[in-house]
């Protein structure tokens, strides 16, 4: 029974490193994410060896957790996600989403292409500028008590449009990049096809459960709804790959629907072991994908200064520029609030390099980028809503 | 990204095809497990094809994720399992533990010898005989409105007692087969390595969470309790394997330490959405690897037949004399409810299969046996639990 000792070994290193880094960007005043992809990096080849790309190949036991552990987290991100939030949010979160998403894009997109790669993989390039990380951003504004403020609510209702919208973004340039480049039919009926998906899937579903969901509770086992919505995940997840979409997608479609039922907050309290044990597969692997050997030269890190730039101006221009109803405070708060990166950043360059679109060194810049830009957030924002405090009815808590 | 789409379509199959079972067993009135496994063998090579052996082979994706499931159960069996309980019981419940595992034991061997088995695989076929299903039993008794009667809390403690017997006994008749035969000098220090490890491990473990668990809250992360434990639970896992033992020994340990914890309430509910995902994935493999051909001849079904009347007439006898001391009737069901066998004899017919010592035709009869036994308890349990109805103070919740 090597073999089982093996991977139970692997699976015991892999775990117990995501939990230390975690830990220790916790004390840093940093998402756990950052600390779990750096331990990643620690344990991988770049350092100790422990993980070899062998093992973390396509289709071996790792990377089937990762992906699992990434689906299950877009699941809880669409599961914290309902359409009525969207709708209430209103005009000020769209247009931040909007042009949260447009202006990244478009400054990526030209950057992308300056630096070599065609205009199909400038695009994929660029799609990895885009989503803002809705947990890093509400874990930030968890942290520091400002969630009842409004500048937090529009931040929330734009991450959330910013992640439908990276989503559906990831899934054209995909497409595009798998199927026959920049062919304006084929993209066309590329995002036909994703938009009719989502839109019967999503608005359909979660009608249906808003009008009755009683039935998740059917089954004789007191758990059902719990693996009704985990089948629906898993199967939304395979089918968003027919239609060319990532798998995440419809995990992120599941989740959503699944937000409307009457067994929502149990679901959700459910979820959180889940992505307890799972996730961090995700975050590590992807962490001992990076190759510190590619950022060791001074060309390499000033395309690290120059991307990594390039993702807070224009993140934080577009939200400023969407939320300047809110006064040009607020508007700053939401800007910054909309300026981490993460998993959803991680997962398009994590796609790209499966799609041969990112090479080793365009990966990991791509991922310090998406750590830098969750590193800086916290003391900006947390600067911003200390000076603007008064303006609120709860006493931010702020601890440190 | 053919290999994700392909890989999430076999996850979703299993996953829903062990919830179908699940549900189709439930309302016959059987343990849930019983459907799953027989799913498992639907969507098999026996009938559908939906799985192939090729992917469920040692070390595949699937193969992982089933060990990391019986992993995961045996630890939340260890949770429900305090070093109090094990004392409070007594005597009664020690006598039908030592009884209810020697007697299969005994008959067992011999039947497997008599059948044409060296005595080294005798015992380990014989182990297959042994475990009572905790998970079974208790799901049965709770069904039945039952729990609170004396009758149920002898055969809950007597089913511990019967589960650390037949994994101790597991992990000799492995560490035996694996080794050099039968071999006393072997056998002794096998046997002393293996009690050394799960009395270190266990009686100072649970004294210093018993002592102290606060320091489990420490680590920022408000979900720190469940990651040590899972942690914990990995990492003995693996250590157990080291001694020779199997995984789930360690795993039952980790458990056990676990729930000394003031956090121990917490992490059983926390530890149910983790089995009610990955456990599915042990049962349905498992029985997608039961091959039908092998049951489809006269011989092998009568020696199904003898090798089930064995296994239920050795455990009630084993039971129904430890028990004694509560009266005939109550020693009869205390000895009916230590018949089903389930998830630790499927376990160990595994490892039986894995390790070559069980032929597929063997194999299959041991897992139909636990079937069996699993599905003639509840209703000779229910019969006897009404026909003494009376001597409880509250009366049983018979549905249906």
């Amino acid at each position: 029974m090597h073999h089982a000792s093996d991977i139970l070994l692997t699976l015991f290193i892999v775990f117990v490193a995501a939990q230390i880094g975690g830990e220790i960007a916790q004390r840093l005043k940093l998402p756990g994410v950052v600390g779990e992809i750096a331990a990643g990096c620690v344990i991988g080849p770049s350092v100790l060896g422990w993980i070899t790309p062998e093992q973390v190949a396509t289709g071996t036991p790792l990377d089937v957790l990762a992906e699992i552990g990434v689906v299950l987290l877009l699941f809880s991100v669409g599961l914290e996600t309902r359409l009525e939030d969207l709708k209430r949010v209103g005009k000020t979160a769209f247009l931040v989403g909007v042009l949260g998403v447009l202006i990244p894009f478009g400054m990526g997109s030209l950057w992308a292409h300056s630096a070599g790669f065609d205009w199909g993989k400038s695009l994929f390039v660029a799609a990895a500028f885009v989503a803002t990380s809705a947990g890093i951003t509400a874990r930030v504004l968890q942290e520091l008590g400002a969630l009842q403020r409004t500048e937090s609510k529009v931040i929330l209702g734009a991450a959330v449009i910013d992640d439908i919208l990276a989503m559906l973004l990831l899934g054209v340039v995909v497409a595009v990049q798998g199927g026959e480049g920049f062919n304006p039919m084929s993209l066309l009926m590329v995002l036909g096809g994703a938009i009719g998906f989502i839109a019967v899937i999503g608005l359909g579903g979660a009608r249906v459960m808003r009008w009755n969901s009683t039935w998740l509770d059917r089954p004789s086992n007191p758990q059902s709804p719990l693996l009704i919505v985990l089948a629906l995940c898993l199967g939304l997840a395979y089918v968003s790959t027919l239609f060319g979409l990532a798998a995440i997608i419809g995990a992120f479609l599941a989740g959503m629907i699944a937000s409307e039922t009457r067994q929502q907050h149990t679901l959700e309290k459910q979820t959180m072991p889940l992505l307890a044990l799972l996730t961090p597969f995700f975050f590590v692997i992807t962490g001992s994908k990076i190759d510190l050997q590619q950022l060791a030269n001074a060309d390499a890190l000033i395309m690290l200064a120059v991307v990594t730039v390039i993702a807070i101006i224009s993140k934080l221009l577009g939200g400023f520029l969407g939320a300047l109803s809110l006064g040009k405070r607020g508007a700053a708060i939401v800007g910054f609030g909309m300026v981490p990166r993460g998993e959803v950043g991680v997962v398009i360059a994590s796609l790209g390099l499966a799609a041969g679109v990112f090479n080793d060194r365009i990966y990991a810049i791509i991922v310090a980028m998406s750590l830098l830009t969750a590193m800086v957030t916290p003391p900006v924002l947390a600067w911003l809503l200390r000076r603007s405090g008064s303006d609120t009815a709860e006493t931010p808590n702020v601890s440190g």
